[in-house]
């Protein structure tokens, strides 16, 4: 141990030159407001961010309400705002009532955790969001996890569980891959268990669903009294905060016990309005969702005929497989030298352990823009050492 | 168990029932725009969030970037705003680097969590945030909760640990009472013991130290090797989200490594903008943090010749005990009947189970703002049956 503390943080170093060995290090990239780069990597699926009514009604709610909400939802921090959009999100997508986080990261753990505790068992997808596992982590509770998508593992770890309660905690659309879960399937076994069912539609609000409603208005289940539904606001609703949507007793629990709720500034005004705003556009152009998935389609096609390995999207993320972490990190540079930005996973951040490029589909990409994209991502693959076999 | 799904949450009537019994259900009441009461329960200790330059900052923000910043950091969340944000953060309270999170609770999750593990003892002060405290439970690491500011428990149990690696864990400024850590103290311990100090100064940044510097500028220990400090950009700040401070390979580490960073979506550019006008403001000028902490001592020195018991301000935050919780509550509901809102923190919210008035003092408040407070304070404790031996 050093007498002036410089030793304290060694280990880090330790590990930051593993990492940096095995091509893990992570950088932070900021952008620039004037960038022309093609933009295949944020989850702005509807292209609403800056959208003029969206950033405006934004603009004009600071000026109004200040910049900050001040306080916990609780003290200060609700303005009629925040509750404008409850009343919005939970009639929206059809719930009987909703609750407004300053993220979905918080309100992921909200909800994870004021629904289970000591005497409860979770059942959790393997593909779950970092969000979710933490408030399992947080939660107390028995943690079973079932493999990715498979409703017999689910309803085995339901019938053989030790304690009386239970959730199921499932995304509705799989961030990193796209792919959707049964969530009728997984309703049955939850219903027939008497177990609860935990659904994030970080992913699938906007996109999926009648209108953009979502993968949990799609399934119909959206109304059943044992169904909670978590959301974000930063994806396709451009905006960022998080929200829970549920039976009016389960959003009166939450008020009174979620941890993330009460000990937490409540969301800032001009990103309620910017949701609120959002919806309202949802509202008048009910084809917007549909182009996204459209576009998702078009590039999830034009990829495989030019011999890749991609998912076919049931919502606006499309992922490209690629043969090893290296190769994926610099054909996502590659495609970056380019101007076209998609994302990279690769592990520790894949639960499968199988590097992708992970592209997403936005309802404002035009004709060329997909074309540029296919073409970028082809020349790229060569440049990076990636295979592919026309068909 | 119902075939309906009914009975799921049966569960919760009973525990809302006994809340309602002990008087402890808690209401979402959102304020209107036009409100002409008066705020003693906001952390918008420097009246910044209303601030033309702050909210137009926002404003203007908004509309040059987007309402959301579409993405986690890593990928699309990080724009030149954030950048400028973590160099201006870390640049005025001294710190070698900073790094941006969504909210002061993620901050500190990420903190808190990268910085331990199973390898490692965490020792944390009885009283500290939530949002600590819910860190130490992911974290895998040992956990001993140390007596409210005892340094002496906190030193024997970085002597008596069973783990090589270990962090002290605290708040600068506790959010309920408003007493201070003994910093220099608790730094003191974790040297000798090689370990790291980890500080939530989110009651400090704006209020105490050298021009609103923090607490653990005031302590000179920002710039030590060992010590690290999260912040919020959501109380005097006047914003939302939150950061973390300290040498450049910490921050390296969380970048790699703090889940709460990786995993969620960017801060919103109008917050991150709202913060950065508000850090020139302190800037230009640097009276405004002795203001706050003069109305605290006004206030305090008012209430305590009105014969209650309040604490000493070392920073914004004076807390006036009550003799039960339902006369806390029925106290703080007729100060707000007359027009000022204070907060009212009782069990389970207080770490010492005794019941208060938490009232913040703000730089804008006036000389009337004061009056018309103790006033209303007073006569609301006769109504609510709390006594005073005025001095
Ligand atoms: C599935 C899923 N849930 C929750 C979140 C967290 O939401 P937020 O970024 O709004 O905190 C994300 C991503 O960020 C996500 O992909
Ligand atoms: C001491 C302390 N730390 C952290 C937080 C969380 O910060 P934020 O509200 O910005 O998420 C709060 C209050 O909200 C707090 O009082």
């Amino acid at each position: 141990m050093s007498s002036g503390g410089e030793s304290t943080f060694d280990w880090i170093d330790v590990r930051s030159e593993a990492r940096a060995k095995a091509g893990l290090t992570r950088r932070v990239r900021p952008r620039t407001s004037d960038s022309t780069d093609l933009d295949l990597a944020s989850n702005d699926y509807l292209g609403l961010a800056k959208d003029k009514r969206v950033a405006g009604a934004a603009a004009a709610a600071t000026l109004k309400w200040g910049a900050g909400s001040t306080g916990s939802r609780l003290v200060t921090g609700s303005t009629e705002l925040h509750a404008e959009l409850e009343y919005e999100l939970a009639n929206f997508c059809g719930s009987q009532s909703a609750l407004v986080f300053s993220s979905g990261y918080l309100a992921n753990l909200g909800a994870v955790t004021a629904l289970s505790g000591p005497g409860t068992a979770i059942v959790a997808d393997q593909h779950i969001h970092a969000s979710l596992i933490d408030g399992t982590r947080m939660s107390k509770a028995d943690v079973v996890v079932a493999d990715h998508c498979d409703v017999g593992k689910v309803r085995h770890a339901l019938e053989t569980r030790g304690k009386r309660r239970a959730i199921v905690v499932t995304d509705s659309v799989f961030s990193v891959d796209g792919d959707i879960a049964p969530l009728n399937e997984l309703h049955e076994a939850c219903r027939a268990n008497g177990a609860a069912l935990v659904v994030d539609d970080a992913h699938g609000l906007g996109v999926v669903g009648p209108g953009g409603r979502g993968a949990v208005a799609e399934a119909g289940i959206i109304k059943a009294p044992d169904v909670i539904t978590t959301l974000t606001l930063s994806k396709s609703l451009g905006a960022q905060g998080g929200a829970v949507l549920g039976p009016s007793r389960v959003i009166k629990h939450l008020i009174d016990t979620a941890r993330t709720f009460i000990f937490d500034t409540g969301l800032a005004p001009s990103s309620a309005a910017a949701a609120l705003a959002a919806i309202k556009i949802l509202r008048e152009e009910p084809d917007r969702p549909e182009r996204a998935l459209t576009v998702a389609h078009d590039l999830s096609n034009r990829l495989k005929e030019a011999g890749f390995a991609v998912s076919t999207p049931t919502a606006a993320v499309v992922s490209v497989r690629a043969p090893s972490p290296e190769q994926a990190f610099q054909w996502a540079e590659n495609c970056r030298a380019q101007g076209v930005i998609v994302g990279c996973f690769r592990p520790p951040s894949v639960p499968d352990q199988i590097s992708r490029l992970r592209l997403t589909a936005r309802a404002d990409l035009t004709e060329a823009d997909i074309e540029r994209a296919v073409r970028v991502i082809r020349e790229c693959a060569a440049s990076s050492g990636v295979e592919s076999r026309p068909r």
